[in-house]
C-alpha cells in the first residue's frame, strides 16, 4: 500500500493527522493548554527566525557553541512545521525549508565529529545520539512543511539531508543501530520516521527489524527487551522517562502510516502500558531517582508531554489528563489537541497512583520494583523497594535498596547521579568522576555492604547476571509488605530483606519495618547505611563526638566519602534517632543488638566541590556470620512554623524488639499508650503455608510469610 | 467620659464594635477570607470544647503540657468569643464563662511559677511575658462574652481573674511594666485592654503612662522609643514582627474607647508606618533573619493577620488587601470583615516594595536599614544592607553586614537564631549555646572581622552605645546605593560599606559591587566572610584543598564553627568564584590585591548537630593597617531542569578593576561584550559637592558620592 500512496502523493504530511491541525492558530484559545502551547512554540519559533538561520560547522563538545546550536536547530525546525499546520503562515515554511537548505549544504562536507570521546561519534553532534535526536524532530518538522515546498527543494533536503543522515544512523552505524539500547531505538526511530517520510520502506523496514530485516534488532525488538511485561525499563525511572520519547513517536508514527501493524497493542499494549508505569514512578511529580539519575527530574518535560498526549490518543483514560493538569503543558499534535480539549471540558480525573509490583527483566524474572503506597494521592506516603536487576551501564550497586517519601518530601534518599546537566564547567555536564567512586557505590545507598566493598566488587558486567529474587509482595490492606531474597551480590553471602508499610490506628502516617537478615558464611563487617533528608534533634545513646576534627570512615568503594560527625552504642532501650524534615519529625529505631551507630556526613574526598553534602547513618556489626538488621522508621507530629506550635514531636513507639521464634522472627512495637503491634515474617515465603504462634496466651494462625497481630491497650 | 458610660452599661463589649459582627455567621460565605477564618476557628474551638476545659495547676516550662494547656486555653478564649459575637450562639459564651471560673478558682491560688529561670516569673506561665499574652487574648475573649454573664459571675471573674492578673502584671510586676521592652507592650496592652473591660480608668491610664502616670514608661513612651521615625523596630524585623501585635491591638482598643487620643496620629502616625514598614521587611513573604531571627518567619503569622486588618481598617489602602491575599486569612474582627469584604470586591492593588532607608533610634539618628530593591515585585531582586543600631540583647554583632535576595531565594545569607522553637528536645525549644557561640558572632555574618575576634569584643552593652552613620543613601534609578561607615566596633578601627545595585542594559539582573575600606592604625589581620546559599561549580582561581582532613579555621568567636575546605591566591585576573541556586549562577568576583580567600562550611564544633551546615568564603588579608575589600556579586544565566537546558552560565563580565585616584574609587568592569562601567565613589559625601574625573580622554563631572560612566563597546 505505501508504495501506491507514495506515487499519488509524495509530499503530504505522514507523521500526523495534520487536518485535524489545519488552521486552529484562531481557535486555540478555546482550549487553554494548547492555547498556550501555541503562543510558548511561537514565541521560541519567532525568536529563533528573528536570530537568523546559523547552521555552524561541528566543533564542540556537549554545551558548546555550536553544540547548542545544532539542538536549537532541531527544536525550531520541529516547531516551525507545527505553527505551519496549526496557522497556515506561510513564513515558518519558508524558515523551515531554509534551513534545511543551509543543513542541505553542510551535512554532505561532514565526517566525525572532531570533538567525539569514547562515545560513538555523530556528524553534527560529539555523539551519535544527539545526532539521532536531531532527526526525530527534524524530521516531524520537515514532514509538516514539505508539501510546502518545490518538488526541487523536495529533493535537496530529501538527499543531503535525511537520507545522508538516516544512512549514516543505519548502514553507517551498525553497531549503534542494532544494539538493544536506548541509543539505538532513537536511531531506529529516526530512521524509521525518515523511512515514511521519504516514502521508503526499505528504511521503515530495517528501524522495525533491525539492518538484517530479521527482528534480532530493531524496534520491534526493543520493545521486547527493553520493557518488563509489568512496562519496567531496565535501566530505572530517569532513563525510563528518556527512553520513553522514541517508542512513543516512532509508535505514534507507525499508526498512523500502518495501523495494520496495531503497534499500541503489540506485545499486550507495552506502549500505553510503559506510559502508565512511567507515571507510577514518581513521587509529587518527581521520578525515583534510582540509579544513575537527577533527582530534579519531573513529568514537567518533553518526554511525558509527548508521552501524555500519546497515551491520551490511545487510550483516551481521563486519569492521563490529571496528569496533563499538572504538567501545565501539551504538545501541538492531534494528540495535544484532544488533550487540550478534554481537559477544558472538565473530563480530567485523578490518576490512580497504585501500591505495585513491577517486575524487571524482558520476561519479568529479574527482580522487580516493589511500590507500596498509603493511599492514592502522589504525595500520600510511598515506600520503594529495589530489588530489580542491575540495568545495563547506568545500573547502581544497591541490591534491595529502599527509598521512602512522606508528607510531600524524599526521607530516605538516593544520592542519584553525580552530574551537573549541562553545566559546562563541571566537567561539560557529563557523569562526574565521583559518580563512579561515590553515587553508584554501595555505601551511598540504602543496603548492606560486607567488608566495606561494594556489590560485586563494583563490577557490573557480573552484577548483570544476577538479579534479586522477589519472594513476597502485598500492597493492599493495613499490612503492606515487600520480601526480597539477593544472593551472589557477595561471594557466599546471601541476604533477605522485608520492609512493610504499617497503617495503625491513630496515628497519621504508616510506620515502617525493616529486617535485613545476612547470612555470610565466615565473619564479616556488616555495614547498614541509611542516608536521609533532615535536620538531627536527638538521639536516644550517648554519642561520642568528633568534634574538632572528622575522620573519613575508610578509603574506598564510596568510603572515602564519609566524614564521620559521631559514633554511639545503643542499649535495649534507646536506640533510637531523632530528625526533622519539613516541620515532620522521623524517628528511626533500632532493634538490632551488639550494633554501633555512625553518624556523618557524605561529601569528603571532594577537592572540586562536586558532591552535595548530606547526612546518614550506619548500623555497624562487626564479626558476625550470620546477623539481623531491625528497623523502625516512624514519622510522627508536626511544628508549624507560622503558628510557632509544635505536636508530637515526641514518638508514639515506646518499644521495638525482635525475636526468634522457631522458623519465625516476631517484631514487637509497644505504643507509648499501651498498645502492642506484632508482625511476624516466616522464614518460608509460600504463600499457602500456614503458621501460627501463641499470642498473648492464644494461638494464632495466618497463612503466608506476613502475620500481623494488634493488641489492646494494656490494662 | 469613661465613668458615665460605665454607669449606664457596664458589660456590652468594649474593645470592638460588636454591632458589625453581630449574627454574622450566616452571610460569611460572601467574603471568603471571613468564611475561611469562621470554620476554620469554629473546628479549633468546637474540638476544645469537646476535648472539655483543662485549667491545670502551672508546672512546665515552654514546650511542656501545662503552658501549651494554657496557650490553646487563651486561643479557644479568644476564639469563643468571636464566635459568640458572630453567631449569636450561646453554647462559645458558656464555654468561655466556664473556663474563665475554673480560672476564677485557680488563679488566687498562685505564686510565682515553679518552672522559672532568669526571666521575670509569671503565674500561669514560666516567665510573665507570656501571662501578659494569656491576658491580651483572654480579655478580648471575656469582653466579647461579658454581657451574656450574670452579675454575680461577672464580678466573680472580674475580681479573680483579670483585676488580678492586671494587678500582678503591672503593680506587682514594676520592672516588667515600666520597662522600654516589648515584653512590657505586651503588659501594657493587656492591662490596659483590661481597663477598659472592668470600666476601670486607672488602669488604663497606667498602661499608656506608666505605673506613676508620668508618661516616662507606659506604652505611649514605647511608641515614642521602640519605632525609629520610619517605624523600624529597633530588634530588627523577627522581633518588630513580634512586638507589632500588642501594639495594634491595644492600639485599636483605645481608638474603640477614646477615639480623642488620635491614638492613630501619634507620632506622625507611627502605628500605621510600623504596620507598612514590617511588611517592607519581607522578601517573598518572609523576614530578612536579621538579629535572632527564625528564617521560616513570613507575613503569615498571627501578628501580621491582626496588624494587617488593624492597618487596614485605619487607612483603607489597597495595597494591604493584596497582603491579606498573600496571607489567605484574616481575622474574626470589623476590621478583618472590611477586609474580607474588599478583597472579595476585588479591591487589592499590589503592594509598592520599594528601596527605602530605615533609619534606627527613636530620633533616627543610629545608622538604619538600607533596602535597595530591583522593583516593585516581592520577588524581584533586594540588597539589604545592615547599618543598624545593636537593637538590645537579641542584636547580632554584624555592623554593616548585607543580605542579598535574587530570583526568589536567598543568596548572601544571615544564619538568624540558633535556635528549634518550641522543639523540647531542643533545650526545650530556647535559644541554643551555639546561638551564643556562633550565630551573634561576627563571622558568621558578611561584614568585617578585624584579629578573628567579634565587634564590640561580643560586648552586647558596649555595642548598644554605638551605631553606624548612614553616608548616602540612593534607592531609585539604575544605580542604586549606600554608604555607611562605623567607628569603634574594634578600638581605633574605622570601616565603610558601599553596597550598590547597579543596572545594566542587557544584564536581566542588577550587579551588587562592595566596597569596603577599613582603616586600623596598626597592622591586623581582616577577613571578610560571604556566606552564601548555593552549590560550588567553579572557581578562576587553583585551590589547595583539605580533602581528607578538614582543619578549623580558628578557636573562638565562631571561628571554632567554621571546616576550611580550601584555600587559594587568586590572581589579579583570576578572583571568582561561582555558585548555583535554584538554576541560577553567581559569580562572586573580587579586586583586592593580595587576598587569600578560604573556602569552608560552617557546623563545626558541634556535638549536638544544633547547627545548619553552610558554605561560606572569606576574603583574608594579613599584616595591612588599611586595606580595600573591592566585591563583584553578578547573578546570571539560567539552567531548566526541565527542558535540560543551560543558558548564560558563563559570566557576563571579564574584567574588574580597582583603583584610587585623589579621593575617589573608581571600580571598573569589563562585560564580555566589551562594554565598560566605571563606578566611582568619592571618600566626601556631602551631596552637594562637585566631583570629575577623566573618563576615556573626557572630563567627567557630577555632584555627590556616587558617578557612574557607561561606555561604549569598544570597537
Ligand atoms: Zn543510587
Ligand atoms: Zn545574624
Amino acid at each position: 500500500p505505501m508504495a501506491a500512496q507514495a506515487a499519488a502523493d509524495d509530499a503530504h504530511p505522514v507523521l500526523m493527522n495534520a487536518g485535524k491541525l489545519s488552521a486552529l492558530g484562531a481557535n486555540a484559545q478555546a482550549y487553554p493548554l494548547f492555547g498556550e502551547e501555541l503562543a510558548r512554540v511561537r514565541k521560541s519559533v519567532d525568536a529563533a527566525m528573528k536570530a537568523g538561520i546559523s547552521v555552524p560547522v561541528p566543533k564542540d563538545a556537549g554545551g558548546g557553541a555550536s553544540h547548542e546550536q545544532h539542538k536549537r536547530n532541531y527544536t525550531a525546525l520541529y516547531g516551525a512545521g507545527q505553527l505551519y499546520r496549526i496557522t497556515g503562515e506561510r513564513r515558518y515554511a519558508d524558515f523551515a525549508r531554509d534551513m534545511l537548505l543551509a543543513y542541505a549544504k553542510l551535512y554532505p562536507t561532514l565526517g566525525p565529529h572532531p570533538a567525539a570521546s569514547n562515545q560513538a561519534a555523530g556528524r553534527l553532534f560529539w555523539q551519535s545520539l544527539n545526532d539521532s535526536v536531531w532527526l526525530v524532530y527534524a524530521v516531524q518538522g520537515y514532514d509538516a512543511v514539505r508539501d510546502a515546498l518545490t518538488p526541487q527543494e523536495r529533493q535537496t533536503i530529501d538527499d543531503n539531508v535525511f537520507r545522508k543522515t538516516a544512512q549514516f544512523l543505519s548502514t553507517g552505524s551498525p553497531k549503534v543501530f542494532d544494539r538493544i539500547h536506548n541509543h539505538a531505538t532513537w536511531a531506529n526511530a529516526g530512521v524509521g520516521m525518515t523511512g515514511y517520510v521519504l516514502r521508503d520502506p526499505d528504511l521503515v523496514e530495517k528501524a522495525l527489524k533491525g539492518l538484517d530485516k530479521s527482528g534480532k534488532s530493531g524496534f520491534l525488538r526493543q520493545l521486547d527487551l527493553l520493557f518488563s511485561p509489568d512496562g519496567y525499563y531496565a535501566e530505572g525511572p530517569y532513563y525510563q522517562r528518556y527512553a520513553l520519547q522514541p517508542f512513543v513517536i516512532f509508535a505514534a508514527a507507525i499508526e498512523a502510516n500502518e495501523p495494520q501493524r496495531r503497534i499500541f497493542a503489540y506485545r499486550d499494549g507495552i506502549v500505553p502500558k510503559a506510559i502508565r508505569t512511567t507515571i507510577q514512578l514518581t513521587y509529587d511529580g518527581y521520578f525515583f531517582p534510582l540509579n544513575d539519575a537527577m533527582p530534579d527530574k519531573s513529568l514537567r518535560t518533553e518526554e511525558l508531554y509527548q508521552a501524555v498526549a500519546i497515551g491520551y490518543g490511545v487510550t483516551h483514560d481521563p486519569a492521563l489528563l490529571s496528569i496533563a493538569q499538572w504538567q501545565k503543558r501539551t504538545v501541538l499534535t492531534p494528540q495535544g489537541l484532544e488533550v487540550a480539549r478534554d481537559v477544558a471540558a472538565g473530563k480530567a480525573r485523578p490518576f490512580p497512583f497504585a501500591s505495585m509490583l513491577l517486575r524487571d527483566g524482558p520476561d519479568g524474572d529479574k527482580g522487580g520494583l516493589a511500590i507500596l503506597r498509603a493511599g492514592p494521592g502522589d504525595k500520600d506516603q510511598v515506600l520503594v523497594a529495589k530489588n530489580t536487576a542491575q540495568g545495563m551501564g547506568h545500573g547502581h550497586f544497591d541490591k534491595l535498596n529502599w527509598l521512602l517519601y512522606d508528607n510531600g518530601q524524599a526521607i530516605v534518599t538516593d544520592y542519584g547521579a553525580a552530574r551537573f546537566l549541562n553545566i559546562e564547567a563541571k566537567d561539560g555536564g557529563r557523569y562526574l568522576p565521583e559518580n563512579e567512586s561515590w553515587a553508584k557505590q554501595t555505601v551511598a545507598h540504602n543496603t548492606l555492604v560486607v567488608n566495606e566493598t561494594s556489590h560485586f566488587g563494583g563490577d557490573a558486567k557480573l552484577a548483570e547476571t544476577l538479579a534479586p529474587r522477589q519472594l513476597h509482595f502485598s500492597g493492599e490492606g493495613p499490612t503492606r509488605a515487600s520480601i526480597a531474597e539477593m544472593d551472589g551480590a557477595y561471594p557466599g553471602v546471601t541476604f533477605r530483606r522485608a520492609l512493610v508499610q504499617l497503617d495503625i490506628k491513630g496515628l497519621k502516617s504508616p510506620l515502617m519495618v525493616d529486617l535485613l537478615k545476612v547470612k555470610g558464611g565466615k565473619p564479616a563487617r556488616y555495614d547498614l547505611p541509611l542516608h536521609f533528608a533532615g535536620h538531627i534533634i536527638d538521639t536516644g545513646f550517648p554519642l561520642q563526638s568528633n568534634v574538632t576534627t572528622r575522620p573519613l570512615l575508610g578509603k574506598a568503594d564510596g568510603y572515602q566519602h564519609l566524614w564521620v560527625d559521631a559514633t554511639g552504642k545503643p542499649g535495649a532501650d534507646n536506640g533510637v534517632l531523632t530528625w526533622i524534615q519539613d516541620g515532620r519529625f522521623y524517628s528511626y529505631r533500632i532493634a538490632t543488638p551488639g550494633v554501633t551507630m555512625i553518624l556523618g556526613e557524605s561529601g569528603a574526598s571532594d577537592p572540586r566541590f562536586n558532591l552535595r553534602r548530606e547526612p546518614f547513618v550506619i548500623q555497624r556489626l562487626d564479626g558476625a556470620t550470620d546477623a539481623a538488621f531491625v528497623s523502625l522508621l516512624e514519622p510522627h507530629g508536626r511544628y508549624d512554623a507560622s503558628a510557632e506550635t509544635t505536636t508530637g514531636s515526641e514518638s508514639a513507639v515506646r518499644g521495638f524488639t525482635h525475636a526468634r521464634q522457631g522458623d519465625l522472627d516476631v517484631v514487637t512495637l509497644t505504643l507509648r499508650d499501651g498498645r502492642r503491634v506484632m508482625l511476624v515474617l516466616a522464614d518460608d515465603t509460600d504463600p499457602a503455608r500456614s503458621h501460627s504462634l501463641q499470642v498473648g496466651g492464644k494461638a494464632q494462625s495466618w497463612k503466608g510469610p506476613v502475620g500481623r497481630f494488634d493488641g489492646e491497650k494494656a490494662k
